[in-house]
């Protein structure tokens, strides 16, 4: 396979900073479109990833997926994009393509999907390099178009944290008068409340902070509440009917399965293990309610989620940073100070 | 109220056997439909609900929600029945009729619906008397009728074993070519696999005793799975659209959420209580796959499933005894000495 070589920023060990890297990526073929970075969004997974938190880091790890870039040029079979365009890449860069899932526009739940870093790289037979770079080649089947009304870095993080919300959103059929809630607000909360609010739902926030008050409204929720509360939970009981859960750490879920009308779901889409305390069964069987989980989106909703945004003007909150500054951002990350995504400007690698 | 006096058999105590009493029951009011009861199926409930189980029974406590009986006489303003008709009444009796689940033929999901035995009985002021008796009078809009085909005692565990099954089979859209599993061979077990093959579905019965499948298969089922044998659990790996878990105890549900395919849900209709050991979010975030819970089913929905059983000429697989034996099937329920439902006669009570 003929490469070239191209500036990253990653890490070589889960416990080394992350730095600036030299990485391959292969000369485009046929169907690939080969992008210039201008814009990475930073994602809590590329902390977990870059850490091996999950345990199934592949080093060097280089983050990034959330990825919005101005095409350098196309592969001779390639259709759909031409030098110029700004297109992005997200979670995905490749499945299987005959699976079920894949037939049925659900990429993400293929068993064989290639994620955008550490994912299996059928070209090169190693590992998959995320957008922390100047460049990457990607098939045009995974490229995905920007509308061009949108600010380039704010879009970015529509890219996971929005898609994550979007695709439950869709799935149970959020519409006008639809009664959703939102817990936690970070940066998968933030895009739940305003795709919420564009889809006409009515919006709840539950955070366990009167400090996100203000924010929670200013985002488009309709109302705030303090889920430490015992009276402003006990007057929510039996009302929503889909409860986006983004928070991303172990915690109690069964008193929002309370707040569930009948019929109603909350879907989990931060959480990653076992659900302590015990789920109780009761609730969910006197009403006929469900938990779930939802991960990412396919291609097809991805984009549909973009014409969205394009459509309703909305991009995610964010603060710009550069390269270079990206091991102080996961600090200031795990301590939530964030509002509400951080995206590089990746020119700042050239510098 | 004006009240008469009927012959049933109940228990004044959670420790006490059950014996013949005298109850009241009201004169037909307006809408009333009195029905002598011919049979009365035996559900796990009425032994719970007998012993305090659950914590809130009063008493005397007269069981029975599996009632199939013939009009004896209506009230001036009823008009769907007449003297002669063969009738049943389910689990419910009375509901509040206004709420949106009222509204919607979710009578069991309303917060004010009235059990038919235990339940807050508006005309009496005290509580409601089940099936093991005489007679009952019930508002005819919680009657039902049943197709002239089926065999009378056969059809009784319909009534709630039936229902509870039939319920989600129809709530997540079960039809031809569905892959359903259904957990646990007992009272619901056998009514699940025989609705849900009647539906066109393949149907997998989970068990963890080999001396089942041969009923399973006999029953409908297209293969049972061994849920102890870890290869055959492994090649059951994202196979299933609907899981019914019909098992009344604490068991791990974790192995059966692997066995779920992209968009699976696992319906909770047996065991009331907190899921222990954890539930893992993991594998139902990588698949979009839910737990719900699910009641029994509404009154217009049990017409139907009684409709679709004279259809299909679809019963339950009984064994009729004597009310004077009622103790002794007790405890024969609770060594799951039953295939699959103990049936009362009534006319033993008139001896």
């Amino acid at each position: 396979m003929k490469t070239t070589s191209v500036k990253a920023y990653g890490t070589e060990a889960a416990d080394a900073d992350l730095k600036q890297l030299l990485i391959s990526r292969r000369l485009v073929t046929a169907k690939d479109v080969e992008i210039d970075i201008l814009y990475c969004g930073v994602c809590h997974s590329d902390l977990h990833f870059a850490r091996n938190d999950w345990g199934f880091s592949v080093y060097p790890v280089v983050p990034g997926h959330e990825i919005v870039g101005k095409v350098r040029q196309v592969g001779a079979a390639v259709s759909n994009y031409r030098k110029g365009d700004i297109v992005a890449v997200g979670c995905l860069v490749d499945s299987c393509r005959k699976c079920d899932n894949c037939k049925n526009d659900l990429e993400q739940y293929c068993p064989e999907w290639v994620g955008t870093y550490g994912g299996h790289d059928k070209y090169s037979g190693t590992h998959t390099y995320g957008g922390y770079s100047e460049s990457i080649v990607v098939d045009e089947d995974f490229v995905l178009k920007i509308p061009e009304n949108l600010d380039l870095a704010g879009i970015a993080p529509v890219l996971c944290a929005g898609i994550t919300t979007w695709s439950p959103l869709r799935h149970w059929k959020v519409g006008k008068d639809s009664k959703v809630a939102v817990v936690g607000l970070g940066g998968l909360g933030h895009m739940a409340i305003k795709l919420a609010d564009a889809l006409g739902a009515h919006v709840t926030l539950f955070s366990r902070s009167p400090d996100k008050i203000k924010d929670g409204l200013a985002l488009g929720a309709d109302q705030v509440i303090i889920s430490t509360d015992k009276a402003q939970m006990a007057k929510a009981i039996g009302h929503f009917d889909l409860i986006i859960d983004t928070v991303p750490y172990k915690h109690d879920i069964n008193p929002y399965i309370n707040t569930l009308n009948t019929n109603g779901t909350l879907v989990m889409v931060g959480y990653l293990g076992p659900l302590d305390p015990f789920l109780n069964t009761v609730p969910m069987i006197m009403g006929r309610k469900s938990v779930a989980g939802s991960l990412i989106g396919g291609i097809a909703e991805t984009q549909e989620l973009l014409d969205f945004c394009g459509k309703h003007n909305i991009t995610s909150d964010i603060e710009v940073i550069n390269i270079q500054n990206i091991n102080e951002a996961y600090q200031r990350m795990l301590k939530s100070d964030v509002h509400y995504r951080f995206v590089i400007d990746m020119k700042s690698l050239k510098a």
